[in-house]
């Protein structure tokens, strides 16, 4: 199984600039040794099972939640069965489709 | 706290009609005796700890995922701290300002 | 056609109430006149066309722009053909399947 | 003025692979000159005006709503004045907080 999940978390209440608590996030995911991601808008992570897609979720809260009074967080999930390595293959057969590589 | 999570998940090989699957969630929502409001778009579930709520998605996978081969869902979190009932009051709050009450 | 758009936009640097903003953009809607609801995570809007649910987005951003630094926004869109009146039908019929009226 | 948007659509009545749909709109993208980023979870463009963007979502679904019976979409907003380039600049902000390099 491969459960693809796209999301930002942030804090509403520390003004325009976010990254330094963004930052601690995305740590965690790196030091977690999860595949991921990170793009413009997020982070997403490729995992075995909902269960350690969501745990991700919660451990970024865990980080921001003490620091924050307010925080809001997009979440995507794709799910699909006898499918894995989704994170690079669903990219690279849509540049194939396309003739293209978008670097 | 008040764990606000609105959240869409469906099957995505089951034609356009997917409202028999949808409403399996819903019941186990409703059974589990947890506050929550459905839309057009999805329903919305307020609980007192952010793990209460990821359970919820997780639940409503464990209905959807044997059934199907591939599952999409949204879900966004609005986490505030030293609040609750926002279910209703947040709702009730704008249609005040507007002065307006929207049924 | 029935475009169901769900939208959330808010200023991420006003501090954790945002709701004298939101309620500026609902009053926009509401004096629309255009087929709405309001819930705790946003407003869902239906449509015949896609082009007059984007401009609802297209103005809500007109109301929040000149007085913010920063904005998000989160979209869901459920575009049907051959369908009306989900914004009430679509809640109605995961009602009846599960034999209750959530109020 | 910088505006990410983060988008997928996709029509859900066609079973669970739909890259040949995601690949059309995705050739539209690419072909009109517009800055964008592909990810398993979807397209990320940025645009100087909102107006822009919208019209990338239109035209997406130009493409999609003829051949299908219903259509999802996810979209996700961030809107920055005094700022540009922020495809590229916010994951290297964070890839530099972090200090590591994710490819």
């Amino acid at each position: 199984m491969s459960v693809l999940l796209n999301f930002a978390m942030f804090p509403t209440d520390k003004g325009p600039s976010v990254s330094e608590y963004v930052s601690r996030v995305i740590e965690m995911i790196d030091k977690s040794g999860i595949t991921y991601k990170l793009t413009a808008m997020g982070t997403i992570i490729e995992t075995d099972t909902l269960p350690e897609a969501l745990a991700i979720v919660q451990k970024a809260y865990d980080i921001l939640g003490p620091v924050s009074e307010r925080i809001y967080s997009t979440i995507n999930l794709d799910i699909r069965k006898n499918k894995s390595g989704r994170l690079v293959q669903k990219v690279q057969s849509v540049e194939q489709k396309i003739g293209k590589v978008n670097t």
